[in-house]
């Protein structure tokens, strides 16, 4: 007859579609016992009104029943406690301790409210200038769904360190503090297919859970839209305010319009716009191709009231260095004067102590 | 002394920033009474919990206070019904009965994770190929955040026809039937500030209660991500499978491969795979410039185990049209070639009744 262990190997390939890991890990299952080539256990979901909840039962009998001499699987089905689920994703440190023992200067988001303008380079390229000029610096990608911020930091992969008061952000080769759910993930592919509410708590999580230390600046990279992950950064934390990306297209803009209209709303400063893709320059004839449009941003800025701090070209070599965790090592002089810029037009902004070694 | 016509003009310019319409609109304003200077009304919210009661209560009594003559205003907080909340999306119509009159052969989602790599631009291409084969098609904008199908389709805006009965399509010139949220906002650079549960609301609205009709295509374009609206749709509508949309970035590559993962996980058929931005033509050359890098597409076809349907180069008056409202008039010959093994990939596909006016 097959071991508990054997039961409990075969269920870990159970995955909870909404939660992207595994029944196992997540701690659904409970009780397992044997008799006969009889198993009985309890699958504890997060909720018993889980849409999934046939499914992921399914799912784990097919599992149990194709081990040896499994003739038959016996699921009760229960929810897990409060506490519990609150954990899922905390693991067991006591909450909101590393909030207490950081200090961090300036958070500044990056926004678009449009999907691929280039949110994480702007973000990336922000967060390397400033360590440049030996600034503290942090990154924390809010993307939870697609970020990228770590394929652009780290060529080999990282991992975040843990400490029994608080998770440890990864660390780039030239300093800077990076936290991001891809950091967490088995498989930088693996999909996180969660609905809004543990998309805030896990964001809100990389706020109070994460020993970000002293910093200067935490520049925070966010997803498309204008939903919950937006919202939540907007509401949960102390923002100095937010960086617009925009590209070309007029319909790029009609989105970020709105991302402005947002960030409006909610009373938070726009220290001004980017346009990213403005032009390429064609390596054979170096003439510059608008191949996205003819550049509007700085009528759109007018229009927005905020200021308009430069343009970033269509760069192969750019994505290059990033797809090579290279970012980094950009050459970006272009975005110097724009870091410079966010530097002076940041509320409270404060000179570095020391640059870096 | 003002009239209670002018105090709710006075209110309508009150905005609830995650609803993203004013409160009158909204139905949050009742009982309004007049004496002797003295405003008193109710603002009935979603939820007494909500975080931005005391914004719009503090904006709602400046702008009462502005008018001639009101001394005082005291406003009473009160909370909606569960059937108010319910229909606050969905005006009158008894719900579903749409859905019961629709015959929808095909439903295929549009699909990357990855923002910005042009799933609107595939979606409208698809549609537009159909519709040029013969078929019925319609278009669900399921951004609801960063909705861009109406600019593409409707140069002059358009709205949504409305019955006793339902929602009624816009259509384009070539009688493609689309609905989309920015086809309800007063402006189209609105910004809709929403959490997930109402994200999904509206999108499963726009398959109960919107009169499609007999279609043998609708086409549903999603956002960037794989939380609600992805899930939503997934869950919730009768998918024949979904098209996937890369770019050769490999920062996108593994975004996309998160989405393709999810899709598969919710047992969803991945129809194929699409590469947009593949490559750059120099006017002045005729050079190929892989401005994003190699394509990689067709490997990564080979390893989700799905068809490489095709690429698409980067082709400037593809933006000049998209956001000019043309784009049912692009001469897409290499879209063509995909949207006929979408046709042949769809399970239950059939021949359209016949050809277009």
């Amino acid at each position: 007859m097959v071991s508990e262990h054997e039961v409990r190997a075969a269920l870990a390939a159970v995955m909870d579609p909404e939660l992207g890991r595994n029944i196992v890990d997540l701690g659904m299952v409970r009780d397992v016992a044997l008799a006969d080539g009889r198993v009985t256990f309890t699958l504890a979901l997060t909720t018993l009104a889980c849409p999934l909840k046939e499914q992921i039962e399914r799912n784990a009998r097919l599992a149990v029943l194709a081990l040896p001499d499994v003739q038959s699987v016996d699921i009760q089905l229960g929810e897990m406690t409060a506490q519990e689920k609150a954990r899922l994703h905390g693991g067991e440190q006591p909450e909101g301790l590393a909030e207490k023992l950081n200090h961090v200067k300036h958070v500044i988001a990056v926004m678009s409210g449009k999907g691929g303008v280039g949110k994480s380079l702007v973000a990336g390229l922000l967060a390397t200038s400033l360590r440049r000029s030996g600034y503290q610096v942090g990154v924390l990608d809010a993307d939870i769904t697609g970020p990228s911020i770590p394929k652009m930091f780290f060529p080999n992969g990282a991992r975040p360190g843990s400490s029994p008061l608080a998770i440890l952000p990864a660390e780039t080769r030239t300093g800077i503090r990076v936290m991001s759910i891809n950091l967490l993930l088995e498989a930088e592919d693996q999909a996180v297919i969660w609905r809004g509410p543990l998309i805030s708590g896990v964001i809100r999580q990389f706020w109070t859970d994460v020993l970000w230390g002293e910093l200067d600046y935490l520049v925070v990279d966010l997803p498309p839209g204008t939903s919950d992950a937006s919202l939540t950064v907007l509401q949960s934390l102390p923002m100095s305010g937010v960086l617009l990306v925009t590209s070309p297209q007029d319909l790029a803009g009609m989105v970020v319009r709105k991302a402005a209209q947002m960030v409006q709303q909610m009373g938070v400063p726009i220290l001004g716009l980017v346009e990213n893709m403005s032009y390429f320059v064609c390596p054979d004839t170096g003439k510059q191709h608008e191949i996205f449009g003819a550049s509007r941003a700085d009528r759109m800025a007018a229009r927005l009231g905020v200021p308009f701090l430069g343009r970033l070209p269509i760069d192969p070599r750019i994505a290059t260095l990033c797809d090579a965790g290279q970012i980094e090592f950009y050459a970006a002089e272009a975005f110097q004067a724009i870091a410079e810029q966010v530097v002076k037009l940041a509320p409270g902004a404060r000179q570095p102590a020391a640059p870096p070694a």
